[in-house]
């Protein structure tokens, strides 16, 4: 048989009967498997173990710190660890606030704050009538789903290979004053593993808002992330460019260690202008005296600076880099002579996106879920978990092993050709 | 010379004299102490080090928790951290989550969350017109600062000797439906030390509430910081009233480790009904994965579980209590003979509450301050940082050395004589 496209109706319901019935074997089988969340492995974890040796009952801490980590005070991190973190983010350390253990949480406060208290002496949303935010999509769930929960309209913006269509964001930001964010996920973004091109980054940085509350959410989070280390991306730098396009507050800047030390107990800054910063500091005052500081020591004893955590990094590579192989692999062995799908092929950070027929995401997500394979749900990486086309997967091939993987994504291929002949037989 | 009050201005007027050239050679010794804010000392700190080995790169995890604490996941925490912050708030651990560093920053999310989505399916605040809180004063400076972030009106409520004035308690809340909370510091208060009478927390649980979502804010700080550990003020349990009133979902409780392990480093809880833990978690899954579970984990093992930490706090006693007896009996020899203030003998917490003469109190502060002795800020224990009457003053001995407390609280008794002194005169 070729394509699936070139098959007949009777051929196709041929092969349907094979697929259910290697459905129902690997069914039998009894799989409990997840491909759905970015975890680290615990192979990855091991490697930051020594890290929990740094700061220990003996040691000297005044020769990493002046700051007195065991008490009190230090509301924007100790300076060692503004300046680690800075040199990650690729900013000065005066633009950096070293926060808890997420970044997650930190981008949730800058829009509950936002909400209640206005960013930079501006009116709060919460009093400004409906506010919106620019979603390039594919994208990140847990984004979509803060300003979801804070009431803040989402817009679809669709993510290109270098970057958000900004032909579209230049119009709706400089139209509309109700726009206030755009949530990016400017390296290998998750799901879509794209990179932003310096274009897109200079042409984000000379926007015109309409709103001078207008910020661009940028969550670096697999800045460090490269799967191949000795050719690693560079994106142009957010601060710089919105500097000359004449916006120097517009930025806000997220990053942690979640998947380079441990996910749950890394640390999380936040970048921003020197006025941003004096704001969050001066908001951030009322909410806590200071965050985890033996933490922020921890992470600056074992990685000590950016060599140190790309050296770390590298490891993650060599045992992420063959998984993201194997699901290609697998891919591309199984579907590609169906001629179904498409899926990415990224150089770091975290995720496959896989685009299969338009209307059998759902059912993928379903039949691998059935035989013991969690993927992320269909329709997660979009606005409202919305799918405009309900053929978007997000694949996560971080955390199962190499041999759990092989299973997974057969399966995962099994079900993406029932559902696909599924499909093509009722529209027959 | 007799009590000031007796004396003639002549006799003050010499007495001025001497004061001011004592304090001249203060202010020549070049001090510089701190008597402003609870701190541990570093011998306290000293104690929890070892709390800092209790998880490294060789411990077996698995002997102490199912719970993967390096990877992402357990919002709530982890079981054996609910049951050690369970154990120490008295309440069962399924009404227990276990968050992050600081229970301020708990106290701070559940008011800010209250704004912006309202609580347990009532209205959010920010849409509800004008809030008020209760503020029983003196009280915590913090407490204040957040409901005044929010915009928050605060009305002052007298605190007496065994809680708030619950006759004005009682009766505000039953007709104000814009009053929305009570901050409670019930055991060991800041700064007055006073501990809620078990008729007081009976009247607290049974109040009849005009607004569906008022709640009492529990701020349990100083639940096991007794400075006689032998004779431990024991409180009566806020779930238990709220529940015998009729009102099982009116109270948050709140506490810390920050003053029993390391403060910026301990960790921090809420508990709640099983209602408002369902809601709290709902909410808190838009801002967080997890808090650090390692560090839980470090305080699971370090403290195994309440007596654990009864023991530990037995040491900090020894630390704090000559530094508490210390203050006393210097305003003790220095002020009794003056008829001047009174003090508080509190058995447990962080602070002694002075009330000097009406009107001197930011006159002592600034005093203290020009002889390098920093006191909290005349004021701070009340809303708005006013203070009717002008004569609270916060004493925080916690933080010097015994040496340098003995120093600050003669400088202290000084300015106290000087400011009163100068009022008497002014006023004949």
């Amino acid at each position: 048989m070729g394509t699936y496209a070139e098959a007949s109706t009777p051929e196709l319901k041929a092969e349907l009967d094979t697929l259910n019935k290697a459905y129902t074997e690997f069914k039998a089988k009894g799989l409990s498997l997840n491909m759905a969340r970015g975890k680290p492995s615990p192979e990855q974890l091991e490697l930051a173990k020594p890290l929990l040796d740094c700061v220990n009952s003996t040691t000297d801490v005044s020769a990493y710190t002046k700051a007195d980590v065991f008490n009190y005070g230090g509301l924007d991190g100790i300076p060692e660890a503004k300046a680690l973190m800075a040199q990650m983010m690729d900013v000065p350390a005066e633009n950096v606030i070293v926060c808890g253990n997420a970044s997650l949480n930190i981008m949730y406060d800058m829009v509950s704050r936002a909400m209640t208290h206005g960013v930079l002496n501006q009116k709060p949303w919460c009093q400004a009538g409906p506010v919106k935010f620019l979603c390039p999509v594919p994208g990140y769930d847990r984004h979509f789903a803060i300003t979801e929960h804070f009431g803040i309209m989402m817009v679809n913006i669709p993510l290109r290979e270098d970057g958000p269509d900004m032909d579209l964001v230049e119009q709706i930001v400089a139209e509309d004053n109700t726009v206030k964010g755009i949530w990016c996920v400017p390296k290998y973004a998750n799901p879509s593993g794209v990179c932003y091109s310096d274009e897109v980054v200079a042409r984000l940085g000379a926007l015109k808002p309409a709103a001078p509350d207008f910020r661009i959410y940028w969550d670096n989070a697999y800045t460090v992330h490269h799967l191949d280390p000795a050719h690693p991306v560079k994106i142009a730098s957010i601060k710089t460019a919105c500097e000359e396009g004449g916006n120097p507050n517009m930025w806000y800047e997220f990053a942690s260690t979640s998947k380079i030390s441990f996910a749950g107990a890394g640390i999380a800054a936040i970048a921003a202008s020197d006025a941003n910063i004096e704001d969050i500091n001066r908001q951030m005052a009322f909410q806590t005296i200071g965050y985890d500081k033996i933490n922020q020591l921890r992470h600056v004893v074992f990685f000590k600076d950016l060599d140190g955590i790309n050296a770390h990094m590298a490891k993650h590579a060599a045992i992420l880099a063959p998984k993201f192989a194997k699901v290609r692999e697998t891919l591309d062995a199984e579907l590609t002579p169906t001629g179904v799908g498409k899926w990415t092929d990224p150089k770091g950070g975290y995720f496959i996106t896989f685009t299969g027929m338009p209307g059998t995401a759902k059912r993928i997500v379903e039949l691998a879920a059935g035989a013991g394979v969690k993927m992320t749900g269909a329709g997660a990486p979009f606005p409202y978990k919305k799918d405009p086309e309900d053929n978007v997967i997000r694949i996560a091939p971080s955390y199962p092993s190499l041999d759990e993987l092989s299973q997974a994504c057969a399966l995962f291929c099994l079900c993406v050709k029932i559902a696909s002949i599924e499909k093509i037989i009722a529209t027959h």
